[in-house]
């Protein structure tokens, strides 16, 4: 059953929803018309990032249609309508919206064809893993059956992080200039926000309970999905980008340059 | 009348119902977008798988909301609330969608003209005859008029099927390498998905009721209905890539005389 929340704990996470639905908007509205200003082998990573968004953008509007609807004001308070509020928008989207986070990343690195089909298919069937995994604990009723299976889910989380940050070290040393320190950033970002997801899993086994863990948990999925998807997604078009500008450059020099056919195997080789 | 269903029997139809709007609207927003990373040709392809699932997207829409307004929670379980669930919604549906799939399929081939209008006059029709047969048995009382019209409506899939796997072998042997074995793997979708249909329109007659049998048909559809189109349109859009990749690679060492060979690599590596 719902707590019962004051007007300022249901406002705090009422507008925040809304917050949310806005940021996706316009992030969908950025990365489809940004699309133009990378070149058309960076175009894939951010029509993924415009589906991300809209995905989210989509279950967030669910979320705060349930929200309005599982309380209602009574005598100054808001108390539980009996309309339950239900937690499977989230991993619903999650499993949408998280194997196409990472494949984003993997298009935008630009590799050779079969290590990115390679790293997109297990990268993608990690994430999935991972968010199916969590979905028990999450509508679990105890806390040990809530810790298990936060604890499997886990496991491919580690997975990814070590695809990320060992298997893929070598390639990203060899991005071109800036992008290689942004690759690193965003590699951290994703780090970060999704190391984020389960400490708010972890709330209620820590004994945080009611109202405040009801807001925290909100609150938290809430600016991690914000930061995960339209932040992870402005990163992806600023190396889109980068890369863009370098092959331009690039470009130029080969045509120019008698040894173009050494150019063209630099460019091609990461 | 609907049968009494638990909350988990419920959501899993309600979440699954979600989940296709979704899937409908990334596929949507892919479709539209990827067109720019085909050849001409092959974009009334993507529009047509645009269409499709922007319509099957409309009436999940409408099968979602028909969903919740069908049932209410009283005392912990969900009981017909007394507003019918309408079947009609999804042969609609079928009706719009399925003669644009065997369309679209038909378009990304690219054949002559006369060939490609004859096959897909034929196809669509054949097509929308098996929806509109299948209806009758899908509203019948009892299981002998279902099993009548089921059987009349397996006659056009049977035409459909000869087409696609007789009548159109030759000319899908003839599609550029990769192409090839892609329009393969997409008759067979077609057929596993198309023929997942009837069995979930047996399932009353093989005896399966009430709340079971309304779950298994609800989830079966939304799961066939989610790869015959996304899925399908997926790999529509990558028949199309393929075929694309291989015409430009075909151009560029015709169009190359001396470096041919280096040319034809560093467009491959893209």
């Amino acid at each position: 059953m719902l707590p019962e929340l004051s007007v300022g704990q249901y406002s705090l996470v009422y507008n925040l929803f809304s917050f949310t639905i806005a940021a996706m908007l316009a992030s969908f509205i950025f990365f489809v018309l940004g699309r133009q200003q990378v070149a058309a082998k960076y175009r894939g990573a951010l029509v993924m990032s415009a589906i991300v968004v809209a995905v989210a953008g989509y279950h967030y509007f669910r979320i705060f249609e349930n929200w309005s609807a599982a309380y209602s004001l009574q005598e100054g308070v808001y108390v539980a309508s009996g309309v339950p509020f239900n937690d499977a928008y989230r991993y619903v989207d999650w499993l949408l919206t998280v194997p196409l986070l990472v494949a984003e990343l993997v298009a935008v690195l630009a590799l050779a064809r079969a290590r990115s089909i390679s790293l997109t298919f297990r990268l993608a069937l990690a994430a999935a893993l991972m968010v199916v995994l969590g979905y028990p604990g999450e509508i679990a009723a105890d806390t040990g059956t809530r810790a298990l299976w936060g604890f499997i889910a886990t496991l491919p989380f580690l997975y990814i992080l070590w695809v990320l940050f060992r298997e893929l070290g070598p390639a990203i040393g060899r991005q071109p200039g800036e992008a290689k320190v942004l690759v690193r950033n965003i590699r951290l970002l994703l780090f970060a926000t999704w190391g984020f997801y389960p400490i708010v899993y972890l709330l209620p086994i820590l004994g945080v309970s009611g109202a405040g863990a009801l807001i925290a948990v909100q609150v938290g999925y809430a600016i991690a999905d914000v930061l995960a998807k339209c932040g992870y997604g402005v990163m992806i078009y600023a190396i889109a980008r980068a890369k863009t500008e370098a092959e331009e450059n690039g470009g130029l020099v080969a045509e120019t340059d008698r040894d173009g056919n050494r150019m063209a195997v630099a460019a091609s080789s990461n």
